[in-house]
This record gives structure tokens, C-alpha cells and sequence, in this order.
């Protein structure tokens, strides 16, 4: 297995199953600071910096929680409008990179443009983590998932996962990746115009991922172990924020997950995961059943970046 | 008296007595603390969560001041479209706060709508304290000022306030509701469409306050110990920022507090609060006098922050 | 010489020699921490409060930087629209210090109004860092840029500056009043409506210093050791960001730099300092020669902040 030590996370694609697995021991370890709350000062000497060119709750907030958690430093920018990059000037990843490596000893990026964190990767003389990079991945969210999965079904093989939602989604293309390490399948729910693109699917045809592609939720839910949602409608990613509109639509039912629907059809056992936030594929009515398991993917989001940071930053090994 | 432990502070209705001796007995225990400039390490192991869903400075920069002073980390967002609620997504309290309860030990929280701190006290598994939120409370805020009349004038009973400004804003609501439990009465004072709400006039009946409503400051000014104002000419806190415009009108001189009337007719030992920013109500050269106590509430506003962050998280008793 | 405990940086103007020189050995006394990257604890009881009302990557990052490797705290905005003075109540800078000053031990502050900070300091009962204000000054800045030459070629005396660019910004005012303390000479090239002022023009030469106006680089590349640069094209800091608009010009030849100047006609030991974003001015083939050390000059941006930070505090002596 290779170190974590000063290793970017840029994509699931080609990290591997014993990666996965210290990765997740490591969440084990570290998981009872963030249940007992009470910050610990394991990365005390440290600084975090978040480059977020996107707006984000989650996923900084989680980001930066673990950073805090383990007794380290914050700084960055939350918006591309407050930095170089979003305004005038249009400064490169290279130059702003080569800014940002002495802010810190870690840089957490997400970036509307696919590729962008793994460009940072290349100039920086400390670890990139990417935390969302447009159509791209988004391999903490996926770590964070596996990892729920798991604490929750007590393994991550022999299950099958109904992906619902846009299967251009970065989140789709991650925990599709991590899939090819796990005796794992999937079932692939979405909108016509959202479907997988052709050279992602002949990714994971070399990469022996079995995935099948269905027309609605109702027809493979009583097959599924893990439903796995995104929304369906949503901004569009690759659009700045002001651009997007603030139009708000309706999910056709064949993509919503409703107390019926698991009620009268999901496996007992199947667990309901969702990264939030949600419009109406998941009704509100799912959080008092059994299946939602929403709420633990949040703690195990702080959990995750904990591990991830101790890991790269060489507090853990 | 109630435990302080992991307890919400949302308003000031049904705050007792006791209580209010028991804050202002820790904040004079901890002020040496900020005075001496040397943040302490009392809550090291804490982390504050800030959801500002308006922008604030006094509030937002005063707590998290208050948890530097105890050594405490600090992570949130400070406008509400940084945030999946004030997007697209809309996303509800309850969703929101089941993600941000795990990424702080206390949620501080401004909201533009009445009740949101309460709605996110109702579903967090941490204390949230409420920093202003709509046209209903701002019980930190009313805490510093009365702490600091405490401190300005040595006591808390026998003392008449003039309240000044627009009577429907959420500090008037809960230094209201505070003087049910001293020995206190009031002068109110504000213009005819800014007065207190029928509703708000009979919950006080019930408390027992005692107010008179008078319609100039000059009318009363010569009776009154505290004069506490707002301002009179004021964005509509109801609206969204950028909704409000940003027209700046003139106070009238039945509402403002002017050094001459100070000289002419106050009390000599009077005292003027303002929790700031300030419109013409309150002229610049009234600070130079001995009734300006402003600035000392701006300092006390940290105090008071910390010794409700140090009761709430349980570093103090 | 003057403490540094306690004292604003507000104007390199009657900067003594002595005081930059014990700044430099402060900062080669901190330096091992930023690259060992190990925050260090130095002021882990004291709070940084940024107060920038004009964003800010680069500064305002770099100077929160050097507080956390000094183990500090920080908080603070990043944006005037954040604040009471960009919105409806226009506050005035008294009345935001007077609130400010209890939030931190230190006040770094940008404005887009020159004398701004000196404002501030005032009032202030904290010192105050000037970290850029209109077309004033920017001491932080050329502090870092004078310790980066005096790293890279080993003195501060006996050089010759070229300085290109346009000579109303901050840096040029606060390097060429630098200048008076060491025995430098200064090339000044810039387009005509971007030159000198006349009064500021009077102020150098009531200091003694050296410098010539030169119609372009070309003409006086060969004759100098440091070329010191801002861009040409640049949005008006005397507006706000929004009215500034978003158009990019392109920079003339006569104050260009181009990697085929350095080779045909620059000094072989010359070195270019650029406190970065830039345009066209300076194209990125440059990076890859011997001349380029503006990512030093990044490092040493932190550097230079730990130094200042630890003596305005009374860490370093």
C-alpha cells in the first residue's frame, strides 16, 4: 500500500481496496474524538488551507470541523469572487498555488472546473485534497459514504447500491470508481439526458465495475441494499453561481425515494444514503424510518476529513 | 436555579433573577481575561459553530472573540448565500442543523426569520444560542447591556430606562421581557408606527412591567437613569440585504439624544447605551461626554460571549 | 530605535534603517518555522483581527498565515459589504474601532480609502497594520519585497531598482520612501498618466532619494540588479470591486518584462520581484529562468507578517 504521507486526494479511481480499508481504521480510531467532542491536538502544529472556488456548506464546514477537531489551524477563501482567480485578473491555478502552498501545510480545493485540483496537485509543494471539482469527483463525499455503508451494513461486500439522481454527478463518477475494489453492484437510476456518458462507461468496463441501468427506482428497489441519492434537479455545476438561476423543479416520480416506495417494496435492511442537500426526489416523511441513515453519513463526513488530514499530514500512518 | 449546561439561550422571557446574577457573577470572573489581553484555554477543546444567515459584525466578530479569548476554535459562515439555505435549495432548518450540530459544540446562530434559533434548538444536540434573530430577540446583546448598567451604575434595581428607537426591534423585546425581574420601569419612546405591538403590550401586562409611554425623549429624559436606544431610521430586518436598499434618512429630533439635551436636562449621572451602528439619533459629540458608556458595552459584548459560551459548554459552573 | 511593542505599521516614510534591519534579523530568526511547517506557539494567547474592506487574497491570507504558524488566533472580515460601514449605516472608522479593538490584540486592515489606518490607529488601543489603503501605502508588502532582496543577492546597498509599472500604486509610494535608508538607486518606468505626482515627487527629494524616469524597460534593463514590478492593466482601487468592471487590457511593450529581454539584456544576477496577480506584463516563460524569485517573495510574505505580528505583540523583542 502506498503512504498517505504527503499524498494528494484527487480521485477514487485507482485507489485501491487495502487503501479503502486503512483509510476506514483509521475513521474508527479517530471517530470517538468527534463523538466525544473534545477537540484533540494531534495536528495542533498544522494549517489547513481551504481554497474553495465554489460555494459549499458541507463539505468545508466538515473539512474544516475535522481540521478543528484534531487541534489544527484554518484559513482561506469560501468564494472565487474573493480571490484573484474569480475577478480581473483570472490568475492561473499555477500562480495562485504558488501563493497558497505557504499558507498552509494541507490545501483543500474544490473548483468548478474538472481537473483543477489535480493542476493545484501538480505545483504544490503540500498535499491537495479535492473536494469537488466540477463535473469531475468527489472522493471524500464517496470515502464518507463507503465508510457509512459500512459502519452501518457491517461490510462493503455482496451488496448491491441503487444509484439515483444525475449520473454525471462527480459523486456518481467517484463511488463507481471505488466500486471496481468491492464486491459490490449497481443499479443506475436516472433521467434519459443524465445518464452515464459513453467514455466514463468504458471506464468501467476495463475496470470489471457491474452496473446494470434501470428506468425508475420502483422497478429495482426491492433488489438494493444501499440507495444512493443526488438530486435530480439541480443548479448546473458548471455554471458560476450567479448564472444558475435560482429556478427550482420537480422530480419526476420514477426518481424519488418515498416512504411508500420503501415501505411497500425496499429490503428491511436497506439503508437510504443522501449527501443533502435535498429537493423533493427524498420527502422529509423518510427521516423517521429505519432506512434513513443521512444524518450518520454527516457525523461520518467529519470523521473522514479527520482521517484524511491526520493521514496525509503524517499524525497517523 | 436551571444548569447553564448544554442549555439554549434563545430569549430572555422566563430568564429568572437568579440567573441573571449567576451571568453577570461569571462575566466578572472572566472579563479579567479579555482585559488583560491573553486569550485563556478554557475552552481549547471546544469548537464554536457561527450560522449567520445575515451579516453581522458586532455579533458575529464578539462571539467568536469570546471564544479566542477562551483558546476555543471557531468555523461557520457569515451570509446566508454562502449556504445551501439561501440557494437554490432552500434547504430547511431541521436539514441544516443535522449537519452543522457535528461540526461544532455550539451553534451560534443570527437568523432574518423569528423563531429559526428555536427551530434549530429543537432538532440540535448542541446549545444554540441565539444572536438576533428577525424581529424577535437578541438575548446576548440585552445580557451585555445590562450587565454593563450593573457595572456602570452598581446596580440593577431602582433605575429608570428610557427606551429609544424603533419599538418593534428584538433588543427592545428582551430588555422588556429582562425588567420583569428587577426593579425597574421605563420610559418608551419611539415613532407612533414603530411602537410596541398590541400582543407584545399584553405579555408584559403578564409579567408585570412597568412602562409608560411618552413621545419625546426631552419629555422624559430628566427622569431617566439608562437611556437606551436603536435606531430610529433602519433597514427592514425582515427583508434580505439586498432587498432593503440602501436609503438613509434623517431622525426626527423627538428621537434622537443630543449633547445639548444631555448638558440641559439628563440627569448628571445618567448613563447613554448603544449597541451601535449608529444613525443622527445618537451625534458624535455625545461620546465625548460622561454619559457615553457605549464603548464599554462594546467590550463588555465580549464578556458577555464568553461567559455564556463557558456556561453553556460547561468550563464554568 | 523605536519599540516595535505596541506600535501601528502604518508608512514606510521615517522607517529608520536600523528598524528594517532588526525587522529582516526577526525575520530570519522565524523563518525556520514557516519552512519547517510547524506552527510554532509564539503567540498562541493573542488574536488577529483582520479588518479588510477591500478583499484580498494574498495579504490578507499571508498576514493569517503568519498568526497561525505563530500559533495565534484570528477572525475578522474580508469584505466591506460584510460590514456596518459598506451598508446602509456607513459607519465611520472610529466607531468600528472602538468595537474592533476589543475583538483582537492587532488590527491588520486594508482600505480603499488612503490614510484609512492611520484613522484607525487613532483610535485604536491595538496596534494597527496598514496592509494596503488606496494609493497610500503598503509597508507589509515592500518590507517583504526588501527582505526577499536582501535574501536573494545579499545587501541592500549598491543596487539599482527598476521599477515598472504604475507609479501612483501603493507599493511604488512605500518602496521608493524605503529607498531613503539605503544607499539604492531606482529607475522609474511607467506610462505618463501613471507617473509620479508631483507632490510625492517633492516628498522624495526632501528624502534624498535617488531615482530616474525612464521611457521604457528596455532602455534600462542592463543597468539594474532589481526589477520590481506591478501590473500596468489593473482595475481603479479607488472604486468599489463591483464598479470596477471586469475589462483586461493589454500591457505596451515599453513595460513589459519578457523572458527574451532578461536573456539579451539583462544583468545575469538580476532578479525580478512581482507581488503577483499579474497580466501580460509579465509572461509565465519568465518563471522558468534564473531571474524569477517572486514565489520567495510568496514565502517570504509570511515571513515578513510572523516578524511584524511577534514584535507589534511584544513576542520578539
Amino acid at each position: 500500500m502506498r503512504s498517505f504521507l504527503g499524498r494528494d486526494i484527487l480521485s477514487l479511481k485507482g485507489f485501491e481496496r487495502a487503501e479503502f480499508e486503512h483509510v476506514f481504521e483509521v475513521c474508527d480510531e479517530l471517530a470517538p474524538i468527534a463523538r466525544n467532542r473534545q477537540n484533540a491536538g494531534l495536528l495542533a502544529e498544522k494549517t489547513l488551507l481551504t481554497a474553495f472556488y465554489q460555494p459549499s456548506t458541507r463539505t468545508r464546514l466538515a473539512t474544516e470541523a475535522a481540521m478543528h477537531r484534531l487541534g489544527g489551524h484554518v484559513l482561506g477563501f469560501s468564494d472565487a469572487k474573493m480571490t484573484r482567480a474569480g475577478d480581473f485578473y483570472q490568475e492561473s491555478i499555477k500562480d495562485t498555488v504558488h501563493m497558497l502552498e505557504y499558507y498552509g501545510d494541507v490545501i483543500a480545493m474544490r473548483h468548478f472546473e474538472q481537473g483543477a485540483p489535480a493542476e493545484a496537485a501538480k505545483w504544490a509543494s503540500v498535499p491537495v485534497i479535492n473536494c469537488g471539482d466540477g463535473w469531475g469527483e468527489h472522493p471524500t463525499q464517496v470515502l464518507t459514504d463507503l465508510y457509512t455503508t459500512k459502519k452501518e451494513l457491517g461490510t462493503l461486500d455482496g451488496l448491491t447500491f441503487l444509484l439515483v439522481g444525475d449520473m454525471r454527478m462527480r459523486t456518481m463518477h467517484s463511488i463507481l470508481y471505488a466500486m471496481s475494489q468491492f464486491d459490490l453492484e449497481a443499479y443506475v437510476v436516472g433521467p434519459p439526458e443524465m445518464s452515464l456518458l459513453p467514455e466514463f462507461k468504458s471506464e468501467l468496463d476495463e475496470l470489471n465495475v457491474r452496473y446494470t441501468e434501470a428506468p425508475s427506482v420502483a422497478e429495482v428497489i426491492a433488489d438494493s441494499d444501499v440507495i444512493y441519492m443526488e438530486p435530480v434537479v439541480q443548479p448546473d455545476y458548471t455554471k458560476s453561481r450567479d448564472e444558475r438561476g435560482e429556478a427550482v423543479g420537480t422530480t419526476p416520480d420514477a426518481y424519488r425515494v418515498t416512504r411508500e416506495l420503501l415501505r411497500d417494496q425496499a429490503r428491511p435492511g436497506s439503508i437510504v444514503l443522501h449527501s443533502l442537500p435535498r429537493m423533493d426526489e427524498l420527502p422529509e416523511d423518510v427521516d423517521a424510518t429505519r432506512h434513513a441513515r443521512y444524518w450518520s453519513e454527516a457525523f461520518n463526513g467529519v470523521v473522514m476529513r479527520m482521517a484524511l488530514l491526520a493521514l496525509v499530514l503524517g499524525a497517523m500512518e
